[in-house]
């Protein structure tokens, strides 16, 4: 049976419901649990309409957020892979490959290529765009683990030099939002002791 | 203290974390629980990104997902009003309006306005971004609901006449998009005898 266009569509948006059910690692800062991607791409895109201005470079506002709102769909079949998981992160670019072959081609032709191109920015880093969207994606967690007083970090036995690898690139995004999670999130927590000190 | 501007910034995006908590009545689409405000939230936006050819008029996309991703704020505040609780609704605007006055003014002065603006061109419902935002706000339970077998509707014992009442404006927003919900959504569920049918 061939599907219209917008049963097509309908049908792709009924199945990336599941995303709500990809768990992460990070707690919500009242630390009750641990959010899901769904959430995360809500909070992302949230911070990209008000933080636009923080960028390095100027971006396009909504070309940023459509990347930020999609770039974790693949894990509807790949997984969530933990920042910190190397194992994991070995083979995480061929389970997700995988499942943006199957994922996007849901959709019509044309928006099947349209989210395949941005899920691939992001990926690449290269843009103004991408390179601010990852900045959010990895200061997000930085925030939310510093108000959930480091639970996630402390369960991991998480050190600041995986924290500092980590975020290498985040500051190619944005400085001000890099500096700014450093002394308010990160820093913070190493005293605390949540986040393990291992720099000489 | 005063905070500088991207402080007031991350305060407010930290404090609106509490959105993952705001549970709404639709289910899942494999029934497994409810969903909240920010998944609902995500998945609007989504629907914006994709849907968008389908709006009775040209709707600018950015300010319609902005629209989206920021509707359901107040609700930190004012709770979510079951769309078929007719008391709730009763003092619906006022809780909001309190709500609004609060949350929006967390930002700098000219985001909080900017939010405020949104949000209430969103109640207003009179621009075609904001139609064609509260139909897909409409739309996306129906689709829910559907797929989960009508757990919330039997629940709440819900008529088919409220449910076209409650989607009286659906159609201004898109025309496709109502007729699509009716026919896959609504009306089979009627059949089904998950709705209430009371039309004559």
């Amino acid at each position: 049976m061939k599907l219209s266009r917008l049963e097509q569509q309908m049908h792709f948006i009924e199945e990336m419901d599941q995303l709500k059910k990809i768990g992460r690692q990070t707690y919500l800062s009242d630390s009750s649990r641990k959010e899901n991607d769904a959430e995360h791409s809500w909070h992302l895109a949230l911070m990209c309409m008000l933080l636009q201005e923080h960028a390095n470079e100027p971006i396009d506002p909504y070309r940023t957020m459509c990347m930020v709102l999609i770039h974790d769909l693949i894990e509807i079949d790949a997984g969530d892979t933990y920042a910190y998981d190397d194992a994991g992160n070995q083979t995480k670019r061929e389970r997700e490959v995988k499942a943006a072959n199957r994922i996007f081609n849901l959709l019509p032709k044309d928006q099947a290529v349209y989210m395949r191109e941005l899920w691939e920015e992001f990926e690449r880093a290269e843009t103004n765009e991408a390179k601010f969207a990852l900045a959010l994606d990895k200061i997000q967690p930085t925030m939310l683990n510093h108000a959930s007083n480091g639970k996630a970090w402390e369960e991991h036995e998480i050190k600041i030099s995986q924290v500092i690898k980590r975020n290498s690139s985040t500051k190619e995004g944005s400085e001000d939002l890099w500096d700014y999670a450093l002394e308010h999130f990160i820093e913070p927590s190493v005293k605390a002791g949540k986040l393990i000190e291992d720099r000489q």
